[in-house]
């Protein structure tokens, strides 16, 4: 078993380092805040032992050796950077789990044969720069560095500039480690666990997921004495949009999902008629012919919509996976290892996105769930017992103990 | 007549502070650009013979001194200060119209009884903060010095600090200036004199407002794991009732205008729906009845879209001015001099706000129009004929001599 304690301890530590306003945390990617939690969380691997390498993304990989150094490790990964008023657990809880079944085989005197590698993925939230899950995104093959790189927050600031400035840039290539599995630990942030009574969430899928960046372009005028026939209100066009994305979704319940998380009027003026309106659409469904499908709507609705207001438009895909189907070996372990531990299970599709998603196309992998408290998630208020993040940690360790073969 | 030249090049002067990123400007209140636009402003006055009288709202007050200076003098008031993305015109023409009126009154060795005063009013624009013509409302007994002075900008900035913080604040008492009358030239800020190919716009009456800043409380939840049904999604909500005020300001034509030129989602992350919306709605009309139905349907609508949503809602009214009837008298003599010096013109009611509007509750007045092009205000692009500016200045100097009595 897993020290439940210390594991608490030391997510309560880590929450310490970029604090939110409202009890949460706000330790977004390539901050001085990340570079604190780095810092600690690496003192916690060294003091258990551990090695470090750093790649040039920013990833970095905790080592704890096996009896075998020469065999392909077992990862266990997740995210310590967070929302802008994010949880304390979202990332978070992976990655210091996988430090704590570290720390528990040491304790136990346990060998493995396979050496245990933990990682904390570089700007998973995709909050400050998209797209989400970007560094292990990179690691895949999914994207270049250059790309990564070139990202910008909203200051114009680059991703490849704020690596460097906080200086978290690592030497070793990006991508091709040999890896024999990856396991990520992650609360649900949704609320099936949660109302079905279950303490393990078998992570079986994931959905696939479109980011489309959509830019209005209208005319800039004056609200008062500008007639309502000369007006060209990118803002309008924003919120009729806003409304079919909407209804696009729920056409394609169930088991599809669509919103504006983000949306910037220009001038953004009170007596100005918006000449422009930038918004990203997050549509996500477990089916890629649903997601296609409302991708596809979307791109039929939206330049009628603006056409009909007489405004520009222009619709960039900023984020983008297929569904996934995690390793039915590795999903298979999992499960019966929550049913050997007497933990409730069931399974579940992921409906975030998560760097497993994609290690998942170059190394076999799975998730582990577990409840989180009203299924909320990326607030401050996001919530789990010190029972929940125990159990998956339990699993976890268990999991991991089989396939890196004791 | 005035010297067309000399005005147009103290406009092309003013608008080298605090430049626009395309052609306009950003010299928005009680930033250091519009400090640096009043000294300059104070400069040329005071080359022109002018004293100045600062008051507590940081109103410039320049003197032109009459042969009877213990007659109430007749006051040329707009205002320097600018949109974020605003044009070069808009407020600054009749400031330095007032300017140009006196500098060709000494040239032409021209005497009046009266004192004449030049006017810069704080805070007209009411973007950085509201409501727009904050400091001539003021002046007019509409709001209270503490409340001015509360006003905060989008960083929390207050109104009464950063007077004080460019130094602008003088100890003269606000309101309460015998005043025997005041001229306010400006842009039409629409399309109605360009259409209509007329030169001076004769402005019988002013639109009244309200601006309405609306807040729904949500959930902040993720978007990609909370199922459609279990959200309160603020952005929707928003956008509902942007496209409300859409309608509303359709069915109460003609004579109505009504739309969301501020608007902002909380966090704003892409994969965050947002827990909550702030925006500002802004409905005018030149007729009472229709402003107050356009209110009056908001105020019913819009709970009921945030019922359906689940979300929360609150509505302040953060600006307001009922129809403006300018001073029939003073309009005459505007007409009949702009009929006297052969400018084409037509009688026109205002589509924005101005500080006439709030002056006129205290003392007769009257304001003047030239011609926009295209109709484009609160843009960069906003422009003028150097012929327009100086047909209007013409109309101005002789209506002032008139009533300033030669
Ligand atoms: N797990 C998580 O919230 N990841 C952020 C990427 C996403 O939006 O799904
Ligand atoms: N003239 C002008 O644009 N004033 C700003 C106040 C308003 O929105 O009407």
């Amino acid at each position: 078993k897993v020290d439940g304690d210390r594991l608490w301890d030391s997510l309560m530590e880590m929450a310490k380092i970029g604090p939110g306003v409202a009890g949460g945390n706000n330790r977004q990617t390539l901050t001085d805040a990340d570079a604190e939690g780095r810092a600690r969380f690496k003192e916690w691997c060294e003091a258990a032992g551990m090695t470090m390498a750093l790649d040039r993304m920013g990833n970095m990989f905790m080592r704890h050796e096996g009896n075998e150094p020469e065999l392909d490790p077992v990862y266990i990964g997740s995210h310590l950077d967070t929302q802008p008023t994010g949880g304390k657990y979202d990332g978070v809880l992976g990655v210091l789990a996988g430090l704590e079944v570290v720390r528990s085989i040491r304790d136990m005197g346990i060998q493995t044969r396979r050496p245990i590698v933990v990682v904390n993925w570089t700007n998973e939230e995709g909050a400050r720069f998209a797209p989400a899950m970007l560094a292990s995104g990179v690691y895949a093959g999914m994207h270049t560095e250059d790309y990564a790189n070139a990202r910008e927050d909203a200051d114009g600031k680059k991703f490849g500039d704020e690596l460097d400035r906080i200086g978290w840039r690592g030497t070793e290539d990006v991508g091709g480690r040999p890896m024999h599995a990856m396991f990520e630990y992650h609360i649900e942030q949704g609320p099936i666990l949660e109302a079905e009574g279950k303490q393990i969430g078998v992570v079986t899928h994931g959905q696939g997921l479109w980011w489309l960046q959509v830019t209005l372009t209208g005319k800039d005028a004056h609200t008062g004495s500008t007639p309502m026939n000369m007006r060209v209100n990118a803002g309008l066009g924003m919120a009729r949009i806003i409304e079919a994305v909407h209804r696009i979704a729920m056409d394609h319940q169930p088991g599809a999902v669509g919103a504006v998380g983000q949306a910037n009027f220009y001038p953004n003026s009170r007596n100005v008629i918006p000449g422009k309106a930038v918004f990203t659409i997050d549509f996500r469904s477990p089916d890629l012919g649903k997601l296609t499908s409302m991708r596809d709507r979307l791109e039929a609705e939206a330049p009628q919509i603006a056409a009909d207001l007489g405004l520009g438009i222009e619709i960039e895909p900023v984020g983008h996976f297929d569904p996934v189907t995690f390793d039915p070996q590795l999903v298979d372990i999992v499960r019966n290892t929550a049913q050997n531990l007497g933990y409730s299970h069931m399974n579940i599709v992921s409906g975030a996105g998560h760097d497993a998603c994609w290690i998942n196309r170059v190394a076999p992998t799975v998730m582990i769930m577990c409840p989180c408290v009203d299924g909320l998630s990326h607030n401050e208020a996001e919530e789990i017992s010190p029972e929940s993040a125990t159990a998956g940690a339990d699993v976890l360790l268990h999991a991991v103990l089989d396939v890196a073969e004791v």
